[in-house]
């Protein structure tokens, strides 16, 4: 799972030969726990969902709600490139995600909102901020950063944007 | 072009003969002006592109560059769910966008980058953002809509959040 985590992190349209070759075992130890290469996707995809649903769960018992809230969103944005990447490869494949990665997504949304209620209770993010338009900023930046292939410093100075406008208004 | 800019607008898989159609033309007419249904897509989105250009550059004329500005954004975001399917019709069927639609989009950003600087020299968008991350936003903003199907009332309250970000501090 850690080589088909890499391998398609970084080129979704590898094969599984690919990823049976860095995980240093038979293309048939890899087909006899996923049939397809859909299967083996879906399962990439889930673990990265799952993993994001578990760092935002994590972050929720900070002592600082603020801070955590924003970690959270920026570690969403620097990520998504390979997430989403295979996600795509997903959908060209022709699969939706099944309903395992769709799971932790739910998961994940949840973890997320608790992250912006706690932020606001806190003071650091504004009060009158709503989950579906602070959700939509997460994906837009996301899909943003992805789309325009952003260097880094770039990524972190439209952040550093979105985060401004949702800190309270002085 | 209007009939082809309607339909693949709302459902990029269209075929060319809903096309003609629409148009009230014979699909021998169509395909008389455009070999494959690649080539109208091309020229659907190099219109679209045009159209947003020539806004932008309208808009730079204008006495009040704040509103300008943040009325050329929104227009981007609104108007980003069909102008972004028939791009991503284009890529499903193997076609990068051709050189007219480039050029087209060259222009809407070099118009977009003089939109923002009038609207810093006016004191409505804050001096230290940039063209590259205001830029990033724009499309960050346009993806997430999409990507989230958003209702325009999410919409505009997203909108809301990354214009109090690019305005100035007090």
């Amino acid at each position: 799972m850690t080589a088909a985590d890499d391998v398609f992190g970084q080129s979704p349209g590898a094969s599984t030969d690919d990823v049976a070759r860095l995980a240093g075992v038979g293309i048939a130890t890899v087909f006899r726990h996923f049939a397809t290469k859909t299967e083996l996707l879906e399962a990439v995809l889930t673990l990265r969902l799952e993993r994001i649903r578990d760092r935002a769960l994590e972050l929720a018992g900070s002592d600082d709600p603020g801070p955590a809230f924003f970690e959270f969103f920026t570690q969403v944005v620097s990520e998504s490139a390979s997430k989403l990447a295979i996600a795509e490869a997903l959908t060209a494949a022709g699969a939706a995600a099944g309903e395992e990665a769709r799971e932790a997504g739910r998961g994940m949304r949840e973890a997320f909102s608790g992250l912006l209620t706690a932020a606001q209770k806190a003071g650091a993010v504004r009060a009158d901020a709503e989950m579906p338009e602070v959700y939509a900023l997460l994906i837009g930046a996301s899909r943003g950063a992805t789309a325009a292939k952003l260097d880094p410093e770039t990524r972190d100075r439209m952040l550093a944007l979105i985060y401004d406008g949702l800190k309270p208004r002085r």
